[in-house]
């Protein structure tokens, strides 16, 4: 597998991009068109919130009609909140995007990240999407045009060889960066020109959102509008990837990297974050419990704001550990700031508490907890708490 | 049901108590023994972290003999993650408490609160325990010294009629203060003078604690330590309660009263806590779905960072509750914020801003959600995420 320089999600072969300044957003790009000339297999994954903002509702639909070909998506305003007026509004955001490249509405999948519970501007919408001119260059921007917080775009493209032929996958993605006024929002957009079929790919898309997005935390708190989706168009005439193929796995591996890259960039992004937060647990007893464990220590509270003060708190970590529901057994667990080992076997180690503190003090810290109940084994990555994260959301916004 | 003036847990019968300075804290009280000069039944609610400090295991075998007659705890050292040794240091520091007051060691309690990792230096706990001197205006003295980085001592009593006995039920209480250097407990200590049969104790018990101590979050992180028990030694001479009492239900609201009242103050005690946060949800589906909305609200960052700045924003609100688990219609929910309606009916109203952030301004913020979906309620009380909050957790300890 090879990453690409100056990948985008436009660097699969038959897609094309393009975005504009439409007004929904406080400058900058705010709404972009990704579009294939071939037709696709899709897949979607989609918040757990049983709140949920309009574009998803329509996302839903159209993935089910099996005939998507691109997407839209705004940021600026997250059409979240707004009734049956909003989903009318994402249908017609959909509509007016696929006639723009000469689709019909049900090809065309919806997303929108922003300020919720205002009814988006369809004017705005109408005459920007009018503005739009897509190239296959265009992917870069379509990443500015979905960011709202970010402080950087999240973008990455692999490449890899399958069968005799070379696929590429793209990506770009925004995270949860504090939306005005309201909520932050993952949205995930992969591209590919890999051919395969839709069941394959759906599930290769759950379990790669399930070892990477879904093992982000940035404030524990799950948006209405978290969308990640994947377009495959077969450009790149590999034999159909289906769970059987030879390639399978290695697609597999490619996809999931892809998102990891991109997952690992909205932790490092998050607000007010001034460190990147890795924790694996191994030694579980099942994957579940090594996840839930790894997201648990990486989204406490009291563990972040250790991390932040550089401050090698191994009691915070076995709390957490023991709290998430995971199977613990404190006279077995081993514990890891980096190189220093902190607890063995259940028993606190008179470890160099100095060094530990230094393994704390860079843009990034690394945990490590050995349950030695089992094999399983699985990395969560979040940010350190600080004083900037309340600031931020703490901002008098009404 | 009457609040006495003064109240304590020596306010009911036969109850005395005294505490000590033994150097396991620096300044300040930080042992003490409560003891009942009667016979009592006893009951207990233990953290359900899989991470337990060794005074719980002495607690649930001393408890399970059935001849508890009082409690020693300590604060400054939470004698947690210490391994066999830590056992044999609970057993001894209940040996020594139920010496001094003519008990044998399966009679007392035994509580810890403080850093964890550390042996608890048994030398002081000797010296401080032949020191102590019982009375029955001691609960005071005892309050004050089993809290850590708690701002004020959290105690009350209660008294009510009973079949012709007037019965007193005194409770007190340590919150998620932070420990120094590692993390909060909760430790709930109730004493009455009502007879009770066990059983009806302890499930008296588990109810009081799933209504209240169990609906606080301050930063979402259990602790190893957390301990609710309660002991009645039957010195009203009340007919012995069982579930068929015809004062069965005034006793259990009466242990709920106490235990809100000292639940609320530890929620308004949260580390860094400028206001406390009242969340109320109604209209829920089951008991369990309500108090997992609640509770998921007023644990959210975001909100809690939006309760600091006096931001009415009824998004994280409803992202919180649909996140939660409970049962969530979007387009059923009310949303109050103080007596302003931000929401009815899932539709958002034409509020009044101003108002709305003037209910957030003061030291109390309440919330009310109403699902439209069913009959259950619950409430849950937090505080605001502050700057504070990250300063006290981020300091570097080691």
């Amino acid at each position: 597998m090879e990453i690409l320089a100056n990948g985008s999600v436009t660097s699969p072969r038959g897609f094309s991009a393009g975005a504009t300044y439409c007004g929904l957003k406080t400058g900058g790009l705010d709404l972009c068109i990704v579009y294939s000339e071939h037709p696709c297999t899709a897949a979607g994954v989609f918040t757990r919130n049983r709140v949920q903002a309009a574009p998803i509702a329509v996302c839903r639909e159209h993935l089910r009609r099996g005939r998507v070909q691109g997407f839209v998506a705004n940021s600026g305003n997250a059409n979240a909140c707004t009734g049956e007026p909003g989903v009318a509004n994402a249908r017609e955001m959909a509509a007016l995007a696929a006639a723009r490249v000469g689709l019909e509405q049900d090809q065309m999948l919806v997303a929108s990240t922003g300020v919720i519970g205002v009814p988006l501007d369809m004017d705005k919408v109408r005459r920007g999407l009018q503005s739009i001119q897509l190239s296959p260059e265009g992917g870069h921007e379509a990443a500015r045009a979905i960011i709202t917080t970010d402080t950087t775009t999240k973008e990455i493209a692999v490449s890899l060889d399958m069968e005799g032929c070379t696929i590429t996958i793209g990506g770009m993605c925004k995270g949860s960066g504090m939306i005005h006024p309201n909520m932050g929002t993952m949205l995930a957009f992969l591209t590919t020109d890999a051919a395969a079929e839709p069941a394959f790919l759906q599930e290769a898309l759950h379990q790669a959102v399930d070892a990477t997005f879904n093992m982000v935390t940035v404030d524990g708190d799950t948006s209405t509008n978290d969308t990640a989706v994947v377009l495959a168009n077969g450009a790149a005439a590999n034999p159909v990837l289906s769970a059987d193929s030879p390639s399978a796995r290695a697609f597999q591996e490619a996809l999931t990297s892809v998102c990891q890259y991109l997952a690992i960039a909205i932790a490092r992004d998050g607000e007010g974050a001034s460190k990147l937060l890795t924790v694996t647990v191994r030694g579980a007893e099942s994957l579940s419990d090594a996840r839930l464990a790894a997201r648990t220590v990486a989204g406490s509270s009291l563990f972040k704001a250790a991390v932040y003060g550089a401050d090698p708190n191994w009691g915070r970590i076995l709390a957490a550990a023991g709290r998430s529901g995971a199977m613990v057994d404190q006279t077995k667990a081993d514990i890891w700031i980096g190189d220093v080992a902190l607890m063995q076997g259940g028993r606190i180690l008179p470890f160099d508490r100095q060094q530990a503190a230094a393994n704390m003090k860079g843009a990034e810290v690394n945990v490590l907890v050995d349950l030695h109940l089992g094999t399983a084994e699985a990395t969560a990555w979040g940010c350190d708490l600080t004083e900037r994260y309340v600031e931020i959301n703490a901002e008098y916004t009404t």
